[in-house]
C-alpha cells in the first residue's frame, strides 16, 4: 500500500491540468495548487499516506458529514423535517429548488441543507457552544485535540457571504430556520473552517468503515444503520451536481470540500482523504477525483464489485 | 435464507398499504394489487424464492439496465454523448431538464434518456432486428429462451404514448434522435413490455454480482469496470426522485419498473428481485421496496456496511 | 402619410443590420431578407403603403390572432379554460411552463397556446372543416377572397413538426387535446402557412381598431370589449419573451410571425401591417419592430401617450 | 364623474368578497379590509372622489413607479443595465429567474428590480439622502409636503425582510448591487412606506396621463417618450404575473401594493387611484381591480379602445 501511495503520488505530480483553486475569498485563493496528499488508514488504525499528507488545509464542506452525524446523534430521523434526502441535479448554491420546494432543502450536503442541519442542532444556543460541539466531535472521532478553526477562513467567508445569506435567508423566510440568519451563517462558516490534515481526516472517517465503529478504541460512534445510512448520503449527494460521476469513476461514498480535500469511505477496507486545491468546474478536487479514480482501479475498493 | 424468505411473504401478506397499481394502461391496471414475490440468485446460481416467484410481470423501466448494457457493448463510452450520468433530480418523465440542457437527458434510466439509448442502439436498423437483439440479450443472461414480449402491452403503450412522444419529440427536435419517432417509440415499448418472473430477473442479474461474469457458466459478459459502473448508475438514478431514499433505505444498487418489479445487485452477494403491483407515489413498487429493506437489515448485504 | 412612408422605406433601405431569415424549414429560409414592405390603413379604409407592400409572405403567428377571435365568438370566455391569459416570460416554443401548470398554456400566443386554440375550435370536426372556417373569417375581415394557404410550407412545417408535435403530445397527455394530435398540428401548421401581403393584413386588422366594427362595411365583427381585449392580449403576449420589449420601442398591440410580419393595432388611428424576413433573437422582424417605432415616434399613435 | 364615483362606492360597499389583507407584517395586517376609496384626477387637475379618499395607507410597491422615474432620470437608459423590461411570469418574490439570468432581475417592478434601481439611485449616498430625494420627488410631483414615510411600517418590514434579503443578497453575490445590501433594503422599506391617499396618489400620477407634463402647473417632469414608456412598464409589468389579467380587465397602465392601492393611467384622459386593502391571491387589491373594471367599462378609457 505504502509503495502504491508514492507512486500514485510520483505519478500524478507531472499532472498539468489540476483545475481551479477556489477563489471566492482570498485565503483560499492564495493557496498553492500544486500540493497533493493521501493519506489511507485501514479499519485497525494503520495509516499510510504520502505528498502532503499532514498539511493542513479548510475541510470546508467535508464538515458536513461531521455535522449531519451530530445531527442525527441528536434530533435521530427528526433530521428529516428539515433537509430531505435525494440528490438536487443542481450546483452545491442553488436556490431553484427552494422555491419550488417550500424552503426545504433536498439533501444536507448541499449548502442550504447544511446551513439548515446547523441550524437544527443549535437548538436555542449561541454559536459559541454549538462550535464548541462540533469540534470536540471532530477532535473525538480523529482522536486528535489539536484540530481547530482557522478564524480567519471564517471570517472572510462571513465576508463574503451574499450567497449563502441568500438561501439562508430565504429559509428563515419560509420559517425553516429558528436562529438568527447571521449566527446560523457564523457557525456554519466556522464549520466550514476546520483546519485538518489528509492523515487527520481519513482517521475522523474510521467509523464510517467499521459500521459504526472506531476499531482503534473499541468505541462505537453510531449505530451500524446510520453508519451505512450516511455512507448512502454520501454517495448520492456528496459531490452536488457531479455525484454521479464520483460513482461513476470512483464507485465509494465521498464528500468533496472547496478547499480541494475528498473524504472516501470503502466499508470494511479503509478511510481515504485525499487533497489537491484546484477544482473542476462542479467544485470537486480535480487530481483528488483521479487520484481516487486510480486508487479504487489499483486496490478494487468499490462498493459496486467485490 | 429459504426459512427467512417464507417468513418475509408472511409477514408481508398482512400488510394493507401496498401503493397504487400504475393505471396509464388497462393492461397494468388490471394486475392483482395483492401479489408478491421475491427470488434471491447466489453467485453461483442457487436460487431462493417465496410467492409468486414465478408468475409473469412487466420488467418495464428495469430493462433499461439491459439496454444500456448492450449500449455500452455496442458504442463504450460513445453512449455518453447520448445521455449524461447524473440523477435528475425530477419525475422519470419529466421534459424540464431537457429544455434547460439542449435535449441531452441526465441518464438512460429516467424515459427520455432509455430513449435516447434505444436510437443509440438501433444504428439504422429496423425496430424488429433491434428488439430481437435485445430479446436475445435478456434471454442469454437469464439462460431461459422462453422469455417474451407481451405485444398487448406493447401495443396498449404505444396508443397511450403522448408523454413519451413529447420527450422523444423534444430530442429530435435538438437532433439528439436519429430514427424515426414512432419507430423509436414502438422499441421502447416493446422493450418494456417484457415478461419476466422474479427467479428469472435475479437470474439475469448474475453478471452485475461478479465484477460481470455469470459464474454459473463462467461467460464474461461485461467487464469488471463496467459491470461496477452499471452497478453505479443503479444507485445513482434507479428509482428516478427516489434515488436516494432508496439508496438509504436499502443500500444496494437497485432499478424499479412501473409493473412492480425491482432487480436489486448485492455485489459478491447476490441478485434480489422483487415484484409487488402497487407503487408509491414516484412509481416505485411500495412493498418490494419494504422488502428488500427488511431483507438487507437481516442480511446485510448493504454496500455502505460489510 | 405616404409620404412619410415613402421616406421611412428609403431610409430603412440602407440598413445592414437585417436579423436572420427564419431557417428551421427551406420555404422560410430562402426568402430574400433584403425586403420590406409597410401598409398603413385608417379606420375608414384609407390605405397607405410602401416598399413591397403587396408581395405574400407566410403570416405564420400572426393567424393566431385570427383563431383566438373566432374562438372566442365559438367558445367565449370557455377558451380561457384552454389557455391562459398571461405572459409567459419564455420563449415561443418553450415547455418548462407547461410541466409546471398541468399542460395548460399560459396564453394562447405561444405555440402550445395556439394549438391549444386550434384544438378548441375544431369541435370534432375534420382539419377541412376547421381551415375552411378559418380561411374565410381571414378572407372576410380582409375583405379578400384570394388569400390562400401555402400548402408547401404547411407540408414542410409538418415534416419538421418535432419541437411543436412535443407540444402537442405534452398537452394531449394531460387531457387538454381532444382530438388527433396530427390532425391538430396540421391544421396548427395550414393556419400558419396563410400568405398575405401588408394591405391584406392592415386591412384585416380593421376590426380591432374601431372596437369591433370595420367602418368600411359598418360591419361589427366582434363586440367592443372582445376588441379591445384581444388587443391586450396582443400587447401584453404578441411578442413572446419580447412582448415588453416591445410595448417600450413601440406601444402599441402588436403580433409577430416567425415570416417576418408584425400586425400593429393603433385604436381610434389605424391598422399597421410591416414585412421584412430577418429576425431577431427572439424570434421578431428585427427591421420591423424599428419601421413601427419609428412611425410611431413620427406620428404618435402609441396607446401610452395622447 | 362624481354621481358616477358615488354611485361605483355604493354598488361595491355591499360586496362580500374583498380578498385578503397582507399579514405579513402586523401593521399592514390590522387595517379594516371593509375599506375603499377611489380618486379621479383629469389632466387639468380636476380631482372627483369618493369613498374613504382621503384616508393615508401605505403606497408600498406603487412607489416603484416613483423610482423607476428618479432612476431615469439619473442613470436614462442606463438603468436597463441594472433591471430589464419584460414580464417575469413569477410571482413578485420569485428568486428562480434570478438564478437563471445571473442576478438580473426582468423588470423594475418585482422585488427583485425594484431594489435593483433603488441600488442604483444611491449613487454612493446614504439612505438618508435617498430617501429625502425619493420623498422630495413623490411631494413635487403630487404637490403635497405633507406626505411622510411611515417609519413604524418601515421597521416593521425591515424586522422581517428574509424574503428581500435573500433577493438582495442573492443579487449582491452576483455583483449587481453596489451598496450595502441593509442599507439598500433599509431605503427600500422607507420607499414602500410612503402613506398616501386616493386623492395624493391620483394627483401624483398626472404627469404620466400628459406625455410628461404636469398641465396644472405647466412643469414637464419627463419626456413625452419617457412618459410613454414609464406607462409601457406598468401595463406590462406592473400587477406581476397579474399582469395579463389586470390589461385583459382594465385595459390601463397600472401599479399596484400589498397596501391595497392601485395607480393607474390614462393617457390624455385622467390618473385614477383605487385602494381597498383585501387582496387576491397574486396580491392586488381584488376590490380595486373591479372598481377599476368596472370604472373602464363605464367611461371607456381603455387603451385598447377610443
Amino acid at each position: 500500500m505504502q509503495d502504491y501511495l508514492d507512486d500514485l503520488v510520483l505519478a500524478l505530480s507531472t499532472e498539468k491540468n489540476r483545475g481551479k483553486v477556489a477563489d471566492y475569498i482570498p485565503q483560499l485563493a492564495h493557496v498553492d495548487p500544486n500540493q497533493f496528499g493521501i493519506a489511507v488508514c485501514t479499519p485497525e488504525g494503520q495509516m499510510y499516506s504520502a505528498g502532503q499528507a499532514d498539511t493542513l488545509f479548510s475541510i470546508q464542506s467535508i464538515s458536513k458529514v461531521f455535522t449531519l452525524t451530530i445531527a442525527l446523534g441528536k434530533l435521530g430521523d427528526g433530521i428529516w423535517t428539515h433537509v430531505g434526502r435525494e440528490p438536487s441535479g443542481d450546483p452545491f448554491n442553488s436556490i431553484v429548488q427552494l422555491e419550488h420546494e417550500s424552503g426545504k432543502p433536498r439533501n444536507p450536503f448541499i449548502n442550504a441543507g447544511a446551513i439548515a442541519v446547523v441550524d437544527a442542532i443549535m437548538m436555542g444556543h449561541e454559536p459559541k457552544e454549538t462550535l464548541a460541539e462540533i469540534l470536540n466531535f471532530v477532535r473525538f472521532i480523529s482522536n486528535d485535540n489539536s484540530i481547530c478553526f482557522d478564524h480567519i477562513v471564517a471570517a472572510s467567508e462571513m465576508a463574503h457571504r451574499d450567497r449563502n445569506a441568500s438561501l439562508a435567508h430565504f429559509m428563515k423566510a419560509f420559517g425553516r430556520l429558528r436562529h438568527d440568519v447571521d449566527k446560523v451563517l457564523g457557525t456554519y462558516f466556522h464549520q466550514c473552517s476546520i483546519a485538518m490534515s489528509c492523515e487527520q481526516l481519513a482517521r475522523a472517517g474510521l467509523f464510517l468503515v467499521s459500521d459504526g465503529v472506531d476499531k482503534t478504541t473499541g468505541i462505537r460512534v453510531v449505530s451500524a444503520q446510520r453508519a451505512r445510512r450516511i455512507n448512502s448520503l454520501m454517495m448520492m449527494c456528496g459531490h452536488y451536481d457531479g455525484s454521479g460521476e464520483f460513482a461513476y469513476r470512483v464507485g465509494l461514498p465521498g464528500k468533496s470540500g472547496v478547499g480541494g480535500g475528498i473524504l472516501a469511505i470503502a466499508p470494511g477496507k479503509g478511510s481515504i482523504a485525499v487533497w489537491s486545491p484546484g477544482l473542476d468546474k462542479l467544485g470537486n478536487s480535480y487530481l483528488g477525483t483521479r487520484a481516487l479514480e486510480r486508487f479504487v482501479q489499483h486496490t478494487g475498493w468499490s462498493v459496486f464489485g467485490h
